[in-house]
Protein backbone atom coordinates (compact mmCIF):
# COMPACT_ATOMS: atom_id res chain seq x y z
CA UNK A 1 0.00 0.00 0.00
CA UNK A 2 1.91 3.04 -0.67
CA UNK A 3 1.95 6.10 1.47
CA UNK A 4 -1.36 8.24 -0.09
CA UNK A 5 -3.65 5.00 0.42
CA UNK A 6 -2.48 4.85 4.28
CA UNK A 7 -3.43 8.20 4.92
CA UNK A 8 -6.77 7.75 3.32
CA UNK A 9 -7.56 4.67 5.04
CA UNK A 10 -6.61 6.30 8.50
CA UNK A 11 -8.74 9.56 7.43
CA UNK A 12 -11.84 6.72 6.51
CA UNK A 13 -11.27 4.85 9.99
CA UNK A 14 -11.42 8.55 12.38
CA UNK A 15 -14.68 8.65 10.42
CA UNK A 16 -16.53 6.68 13.12
CA UNK A 17 -15.31 9.31 15.64
CA UNK A 18 -18.45 11.08 14.30
CA UNK A 19 -20.65 8.01 15.75
CA UNK A 20 -18.97 8.28 19.65
CA UNK A 21 -21.41 10.15 21.94
CA UNK A 22 -20.24 11.99 24.52
CA UNK A 23 -22.45 12.76 27.95
CA UNK A 24 -22.46 16.85 26.79
CA UNK A 25 -25.65 18.30 25.45
CA UNK A 26 -25.47 20.62 22.32
CA UNK A 27 -26.81 24.35 23.57
CA UNK A 28 -30.19 23.28 22.20
CA UNK A 29 -30.28 20.24 24.46
CA UNK A 30 -31.41 18.38 21.78
CA UNK A 31 -28.93 15.73 21.57
CA UNK A 32 -25.98 14.49 23.07
CA UNK A 33 -22.46 15.74 21.15
CA UNK A 34 -20.09 13.39 19.27
CA UNK A 35 -16.60 13.36 19.92
CA UNK A 36 -15.81 14.69 15.90
CA UNK A 37 -18.05 18.01 17.00
CA UNK A 38 -16.58 18.16 20.21
CA UNK A 39 -12.91 17.86 18.92
CA UNK A 40 -14.05 21.07 16.79
CA UNK A 41 -15.47 22.88 18.39
CA UNK A 42 -11.98 22.18 21.14
CA UNK A 43 -10.21 23.40 17.90
CA UNK A 44 -12.22 26.36 17.27
CA UNK A 45 -11.82 27.17 20.87
CA UNK A 46 -8.06 27.33 20.69
CA UNK A 47 -8.03 29.05 17.90
CA UNK A 48 -10.49 32.20 19.63
CA UNK A 49 -8.27 31.68 22.89
CA UNK A 50 -5.06 31.48 21.87
CA UNK A 51 -3.90 35.00 22.83
CA UNK A 52 -4.91 33.62 26.47
CA UNK A 53 -1.79 30.72 26.03
CA UNK A 54 1.45 30.98 27.92
CA UNK A 55 3.80 32.98 25.22
CA UNK A 56 5.57 29.77 24.43
CA UNK A 57 3.13 27.88 23.53
CA UNK A 58 2.96 26.38 19.63
CA UNK A 59 -0.24 26.84 18.79
CA UNK A 60 0.16 24.63 15.31
CA UNK A 61 1.11 21.68 17.48
CA UNK A 62 -2.12 22.38 20.43
CA UNK A 63 -4.41 22.55 17.27
CA UNK A 64 -3.41 18.80 15.80
CA UNK A 65 -3.66 17.76 19.55
CA UNK A 66 -7.08 19.06 19.17
CA UNK A 67 -7.88 17.09 16.48
CA UNK A 68 -6.94 14.02 16.95
CA UNK A 69 -6.88 13.90 21.21
CA UNK A 70 -10.16 11.73 21.01
CA UNK A 71 -9.82 9.22 18.25
CA UNK A 72 -8.66 6.53 21.00
CA UNK A 73 -12.06 6.74 21.95
CA UNK A 74 -13.09 4.87 18.24
CA UNK A 75 -12.50 1.69 19.99
CA UNK A 76 -12.25 2.84 24.00
CA UNK A 77 -15.30 4.73 24.11
CA UNK A 78 -16.17 7.91 26.54
CA UNK A 79 -15.25 8.08 29.87
CA UNK A 80 -17.29 10.27 32.24
CA UNK A 81 -14.08 12.50 34.20
CA UNK A 82 -16.41 12.03 37.24
CA UNK A 83 -15.92 8.19 37.16
CA UNK A 84 -12.33 7.95 38.35
CA UNK A 85 -12.80 4.34 39.16
CA UNK A 86 -13.89 3.81 34.93
CA UNK A 87 -11.68 6.28 33.41
CA UNK A 88 -8.30 4.00 35.28
CA UNK A 89 -9.82 0.80 33.01
CA UNK A 90 -10.02 2.82 30.09
CA UNK A 91 -6.19 3.41 30.04
CA UNK A 92 -4.91 0.31 28.49
CA UNK A 93 -7.29 0.32 26.11
CA UNK A 94 -6.71 3.64 25.21
CA UNK A 95 -3.55 2.87 24.53
CA UNK A 96 -4.31 -0.62 22.55
CA UNK A 97 -6.76 1.84 20.38
CA UNK A 98 -3.89 4.55 20.03
CA UNK A 99 -1.27 1.55 18.58
CA UNK A 100 -4.22 0.20 16.25
CA UNK A 101 -5.49 3.43 14.73
CA UNK A 102 -2.58 5.45 14.20
CA UNK A 103 -0.77 2.43 12.60
CA UNK A 104 -3.00 3.03 10.16
CA UNK A 105 -0.80 6.06 8.77
CA UNK A 106 2.88 6.22 7.45
CA UNK A 107 5.36 4.58 10.15
CA UNK A 108 6.57 8.45 10.50
CA UNK A 109 3.20 10.27 10.78
CA UNK A 110 2.12 7.13 12.97
CA UNK A 111 5.08 7.94 15.12
CA UNK A 112 4.18 11.64 14.90
CA UNK A 113 0.43 11.31 16.53
CA UNK A 114 0.92 8.66 18.90
CA UNK A 115 3.36 11.15 20.26
CA UNK A 116 0.54 13.79 20.33
CA UNK A 117 -2.05 12.07 21.77
CA UNK A 118 0.83 10.81 24.31
CA UNK A 119 1.95 14.28 25.21
CA UNK A 120 -2.06 14.97 25.70
CA UNK A 121 -2.57 11.85 27.70
CA UNK A 122 1.18 12.97 30.24
CA UNK A 123 0.07 16.72 30.27
CA UNK A 124 3.40 17.75 30.83
CA UNK A 125 4.06 20.14 28.06
CA UNK A 126 2.83 23.44 27.93
CA UNK A 127 0.51 22.82 24.69
CA UNK A 128 -0.95 19.72 26.36
CA UNK A 129 -1.62 21.27 29.15
CA UNK A 130 -3.23 24.28 27.60
CA UNK A 131 -5.04 21.80 25.32
CA UNK A 132 -6.70 20.47 28.41
CA UNK A 133 -7.82 23.55 29.48
CA UNK A 134 -10.37 23.43 26.56
CA UNK A 135 -10.83 19.70 26.26
CA UNK A 136 -12.84 21.01 29.66
CA UNK A 137 -13.92 24.13 28.92
CA UNK A 138 -15.44 23.16 25.91
CA UNK A 139 -18.30 20.56 27.80
CA UNK A 140 -18.34 23.35 30.56
CA UNK A 141 -19.83 25.71 28.18
CA UNK A 142 -21.99 23.59 27.07
CA UNK A 143 -23.19 22.46 30.03
CA UNK A 144 -23.52 26.30 31.07
CA UNK A 145 -25.61 27.59 28.06
CA UNK A 146 -27.98 24.41 28.96
CA UNK A 147 -27.87 25.46 32.58
CA UNK A 148 -27.06 22.52 33.71
CA UNK A 149 -28.88 20.02 32.17
CA UNK A 150 -25.97 17.23 32.31
CA UNK A 151 -25.19 17.98 35.92
CA UNK A 152 -28.31 18.28 37.46
CA UNK A 153 -29.59 14.93 35.50
CA UNK A 154 -26.04 13.23 36.82
CA UNK A 155 -26.01 14.92 40.39
CA UNK A 156 -22.93 16.75 39.67
CA UNK A 157 -22.07 19.26 42.43
CA UNK A 158 -20.24 23.09 42.24
CA UNK A 159 -17.40 21.44 44.44
CA UNK A 160 -17.04 18.80 41.52
CA UNK A 161 -16.48 20.74 38.80
CA UNK A 162 -14.39 23.70 40.90
CA UNK A 163 -11.92 20.91 42.12
CA UNK A 164 -11.74 18.80 38.93
CA UNK A 165 -11.76 21.44 36.35
CA UNK A 166 -10.48 24.62 38.37
CA UNK A 167 -6.57 22.76 38.98
CA UNK A 168 -6.67 22.36 35.17
CA UNK A 169 -7.23 25.33 33.99
CA UNK A 170 -4.63 27.11 36.38
CA UNK A 171 -1.94 24.75 35.26
CA UNK A 172 -2.68 25.55 31.16
CA UNK A 173 -3.72 29.23 31.17
CA UNK A 174 -3.43 30.72 34.56
CA UNK A 175 -4.92 34.18 32.75
CA UNK A 176 -8.21 32.40 32.71
CA UNK A 177 -8.96 31.35 36.25
CA UNK A 178 -10.77 34.13 37.56
CA UNK A 179 -13.35 33.53 34.38
CA UNK A 180 -13.87 30.26 34.73
CA UNK A 181 -14.61 30.87 38.67
CA UNK A 182 -16.98 34.07 37.01
CA UNK A 183 -18.74 31.45 35.64
CA UNK A 184 -18.63 28.80 37.70
CA UNK A 185 -20.07 30.80 40.77
CA UNK A 186 -22.64 32.35 38.19
CA UNK A 187 -23.93 28.94 37.28
CA UNK A 188 -24.01 27.92 41.26
CA UNK A 189 -26.00 31.49 41.71
CA UNK A 190 -28.44 30.29 39.00
CA UNK A 191 -28.65 26.62 40.77
CA UNK A 192 -27.32 24.99 37.21
CA UNK A 193 -25.97 21.85 39.42
CA UNK A 194 -26.60 18.73 40.84
CA UNK A 195 -28.06 17.95 44.38
CA UNK A 196 -25.30 17.49 46.47
CA UNK A 197 -27.34 14.63 48.80
CA UNK A 198 -27.94 12.91 45.43
CA UNK A 199 -24.86 12.91 44.54
CA UNK A 200 -23.91 9.38 46.16
CA UNK A 201 -26.77 7.70 43.78
CA UNK A 202 -25.05 8.73 40.28
CA UNK A 203 -25.36 7.10 37.25
CA UNK A 204 -23.27 5.11 35.86
CA UNK A 205 -21.47 6.53 33.15
CA UNK B 1 -19.48 43.02 27.33
CA UNK B 2 -16.02 42.14 28.41
CA UNK B 3 -13.97 40.71 25.63
CA UNK B 4 -13.96 37.05 26.97
CA UNK B 5 -17.73 37.40 27.12
CA UNK B 6 -17.20 38.12 23.12
CA UNK B 7 -15.44 35.05 22.71
CA UNK B 8 -17.88 32.75 24.70
CA UNK B 9 -20.98 33.75 23.00
CA UNK B 10 -19.08 33.09 19.89
CA UNK B 11 -18.06 30.27 20.89
CA UNK B 12 -21.84 29.52 22.22
CA UNK B 13 -23.29 30.78 18.67
CA UNK B 14 -21.10 28.40 16.20
CA UNK B 15 -22.46 25.39 18.49
CA UNK B 16 -25.42 25.76 15.78
CA UNK B 17 -23.17 24.51 13.32
CA UNK B 18 -23.94 20.93 14.48
CA UNK B 19 -27.34 20.90 13.50
CA UNK B 20 -26.42 21.67 9.78
CA UNK B 21 -26.70 19.01 7.94
CA UNK B 22 -25.16 18.48 4.56
CA UNK B 23 -25.56 15.96 1.86
CA UNK B 24 -22.86 13.84 2.68
CA UNK B 25 -23.05 10.32 4.17
CA UNK B 26 -20.88 9.39 6.78
CA UNK B 27 -18.62 5.98 6.05
CA UNK B 28 -21.59 3.66 7.36
CA UNK B 29 -24.34 4.95 5.04
CA UNK B 30 -26.32 5.43 8.14
CA UNK B 31 -27.01 8.98 8.35
CA UNK B 32 -25.85 12.35 6.95
CA UNK B 33 -22.89 14.27 8.28
CA UNK B 34 -23.32 17.56 9.64
CA UNK B 35 -21.24 20.77 9.09
CA UNK B 36 -19.01 20.73 12.78
CA UNK B 37 -18.20 17.22 11.54
CA UNK B 38 -17.39 17.79 7.99
CA UNK B 39 -14.79 20.72 9.45
CA UNK B 40 -13.44 18.52 12.16
CA UNK B 41 -12.87 15.61 9.68
CA UNK B 42 -11.19 18.58 6.86
CA UNK B 43 -9.11 19.84 9.87
CA UNK B 44 -7.12 16.37 10.09
CA UNK B 45 -6.77 15.95 6.17
CA UNK B 46 -4.76 19.51 6.48
CA UNK B 47 -2.89 17.74 8.94
CA UNK B 48 -2.36 14.79 7.64
CA UNK B 49 -1.86 16.19 3.80
CA UNK B 50 0.04 18.82 5.02
CA UNK B 51 2.68 17.60 3.49
CA UNK B 52 1.44 18.05 -0.06
CA UNK B 53 0.59 21.66 0.14
CA UNK B 54 3.31 23.89 -2.17
CA UNK B 55 6.16 25.10 -0.30
CA UNK B 56 4.70 28.69 1.08
CA UNK B 57 1.70 27.63 2.67
CA UNK B 58 0.99 28.41 6.08
CA UNK B 59 -0.19 25.41 7.89
CA UNK B 60 -2.06 27.23 10.56
CA UNK B 61 -3.78 29.68 8.61
CA UNK B 62 -4.99 26.79 6.30
CA UNK B 63 -6.07 25.10 9.63
CA UNK B 64 -7.66 28.15 10.90
CA UNK B 65 -9.89 28.52 7.64
CA UNK B 66 -11.24 24.80 7.59
CA UNK B 67 -12.38 25.54 11.20
CA UNK B 68 -14.40 28.34 10.27
CA UNK B 69 -15.24 28.53 6.58
CA UNK B 70 -18.75 26.79 7.26
CA UNK B 71 -19.70 28.76 9.73
CA UNK B 72 -21.70 31.22 8.06
CA UNK B 73 -23.61 27.94 6.89
CA UNK B 74 -25.72 28.55 10.44
CA UNK B 75 -27.73 31.13 9.04
CA UNK B 76 -27.36 30.73 5.07
CA UNK B 77 -27.74 26.55 5.23
CA UNK B 78 -25.73 24.01 3.02
CA UNK B 79 -26.00 24.48 -0.89
CA UNK B 80 -25.21 21.67 -2.99
CA UNK B 81 -22.27 22.34 -5.23
CA UNK B 82 -23.62 20.93 -8.21
CA UNK B 83 -26.47 23.24 -8.58
CA UNK B 84 -24.73 26.51 -9.91
CA UNK B 85 -27.80 28.68 -9.66
CA UNK B 86 -28.52 28.05 -5.98
CA UNK B 87 -25.18 28.82 -5.16
CA UNK B 88 -25.00 32.23 -6.99
CA UNK B 89 -28.35 33.04 -4.49
CA UNK B 90 -26.29 31.68 -1.36
CA UNK B 91 -23.89 34.41 -1.97
CA UNK B 92 -25.32 37.18 -0.68
CA UNK B 93 -26.85 35.52 2.06
CA UNK B 94 -23.54 34.28 3.26
CA UNK B 95 -22.11 37.71 3.16
CA UNK B 96 -25.01 38.71 5.82
CA UNK B 97 -23.92 35.72 7.71
CA UNK B 98 -20.64 36.47 8.35
CA UNK B 99 -21.03 39.94 9.00
CA UNK B 100 -23.62 38.53 12.13
CA UNK B 101 -21.54 35.77 13.50
CA UNK B 102 -18.34 36.95 13.24
CA UNK B 103 -19.37 40.03 14.70
CA UNK B 104 -19.83 38.18 17.76
CA UNK B 105 -15.99 38.27 18.37
CA UNK B 106 -14.56 41.61 19.77
CA UNK B 107 -13.51 43.83 16.92
CA UNK B 108 -9.88 42.63 15.80
CA UNK B 109 -10.90 38.93 16.00
CA UNK B 110 -14.20 39.73 13.84
CA UNK B 111 -12.35 41.16 10.79
CA UNK B 112 -9.32 38.37 10.98
CA UNK B 113 -12.29 35.69 10.94
CA UNK B 114 -14.29 37.88 8.73
CA UNK B 115 -10.89 38.58 6.18
CA UNK B 116 -10.02 34.11 6.33
CA UNK B 117 -13.45 33.56 4.91
CA UNK B 118 -13.32 36.08 2.61
CA UNK B 119 -9.88 34.62 1.53
CA UNK B 120 -11.45 31.26 1.72
CA UNK B 121 -14.04 32.58 -0.85
CA UNK B 122 -12.15 34.09 -3.43
CA UNK B 123 -10.22 31.52 -3.68
CA UNK B 124 -6.73 33.80 -4.53
CA UNK B 125 -4.00 32.62 -1.73
CA UNK B 126 -2.05 29.63 -1.89
CA UNK B 127 -3.65 28.86 1.82
CA UNK B 128 -7.06 29.13 0.35
CA UNK B 129 -6.78 27.00 -2.65
CA UNK B 130 -4.52 24.27 -0.66
CA UNK B 131 -8.09 24.35 1.92
CA UNK B 132 -10.35 23.63 -0.88
CA UNK B 133 -9.04 21.10 -2.20
CA UNK B 134 -9.73 19.05 1.28
CA UNK B 135 -13.25 20.85 1.16
CA UNK B 136 -14.20 18.64 -1.22
CA UNK B 137 -11.49 16.03 -1.32
CA UNK B 138 -13.35 15.07 2.21
CA UNK B 139 -16.71 14.32 0.93
CA UNK B 140 -15.24 12.83 -2.30
CA UNK B 141 -13.59 10.26 0.15
CA UNK B 142 -17.33 9.80 1.92
CA UNK B 143 -18.95 9.43 -1.33
CA UNK B 144 -16.29 6.83 -2.36
CA UNK B 145 -16.67 5.26 0.97
CA UNK B 146 -19.90 4.39 0.52
CA UNK B 147 -19.84 3.07 -3.03
CA UNK B 148 -21.41 6.35 -4.16
CA UNK B 149 -25.17 6.45 -2.18
CA UNK B 150 -24.79 9.86 -2.87
CA UNK B 151 -23.86 9.81 -6.30
CA UNK B 152 -26.24 7.43 -7.18
CA UNK B 153 -29.23 9.15 -5.73
CA UNK B 154 -28.52 12.54 -6.76
CA UNK B 155 -27.67 11.17 -10.58
CA UNK B 156 -24.07 13.19 -9.99
CA UNK B 157 -22.16 11.39 -13.09
CA UNK B 158 -18.17 10.80 -13.52
CA UNK B 159 -18.11 13.98 -15.59
CA UNK B 160 -19.33 15.97 -13.23
CA UNK B 161 -17.41 15.20 -10.38
CA UNK B 162 -14.15 15.29 -12.57
CA UNK B 163 -15.20 18.65 -14.15
CA UNK B 164 -15.98 20.19 -10.37
CA UNK B 165 -13.21 19.00 -8.60
CA UNK B 166 -9.91 18.41 -10.70
CA UNK B 167 -9.31 22.15 -11.50
CA UNK B 168 -9.12 22.96 -7.75
CA UNK B 169 -7.07 20.19 -7.10
CA UNK B 170 -4.94 21.14 -9.11
CA UNK B 171 -4.88 24.60 -8.30
CA UNK B 172 -4.33 24.09 -4.79
CA UNK B 173 -2.63 20.71 -4.61
CA UNK B 174 -1.56 19.76 -8.14
CA UNK B 175 0.71 16.75 -6.23
CA UNK B 176 -2.30 14.81 -5.41
CA UNK B 177 -4.00 15.76 -9.26
CA UNK B 178 -2.41 11.53 -9.96
CA UNK B 179 -4.10 10.35 -6.70
CA UNK B 180 -7.47 11.70 -7.40
CA UNK B 181 -7.74 10.51 -10.84
CA UNK B 182 -6.88 7.13 -9.61
CA UNK B 183 -9.50 7.47 -7.22
CA UNK B 184 -12.07 9.08 -9.29
CA UNK B 185 -11.42 5.83 -11.89
CA UNK B 186 -11.58 3.32 -9.77
CA UNK B 187 -14.78 4.50 -8.56
CA UNK B 188 -16.28 4.31 -12.28
CA UNK B 189 -14.54 1.24 -12.72
CA UNK B 190 -16.87 0.00 -9.69
CA UNK B 191 -20.15 2.14 -10.65
CA UNK B 192 -20.47 4.28 -7.89
CA UNK B 193 -21.27 7.21 -9.77
CA UNK B 194 -25.32 7.85 -11.07
CA UNK B 195 -26.72 7.19 -14.20
CA UNK B 196 -26.00 9.92 -17.12
CA UNK B 197 -29.04 9.64 -19.02
CA UNK B 198 -31.00 10.42 -15.29
CA UNK B 199 -28.69 13.43 -14.70
CA UNK B 200 -31.73 16.12 -16.14
CA UNK B 201 -34.07 15.32 -13.27
CA UNK B 202 -31.54 16.02 -10.53
CA UNK B 203 -33.23 16.44 -7.19
CA UNK B 204 -33.12 19.87 -5.85
CA UNK B 205 -30.39 20.90 -3.40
Amino acid sequence: MDRLEQQVRFILEIDKLKQVFRRSLITDGSRRENDAEHSWHFAVMIAVFGEYAPESVDLLRVLKIALIHDIVEIDAGDVNIYDQAGRQQAVEHEKKAAQRIFSLLPDDQAGEYRALWEEFETRKTPEAKFARVFDRLQPFLLNYATRGMYWKEHHVTFDQVMKLNRPIVEAGAPALVPFFERLLFDAREKKYFGDASASGSKDPP
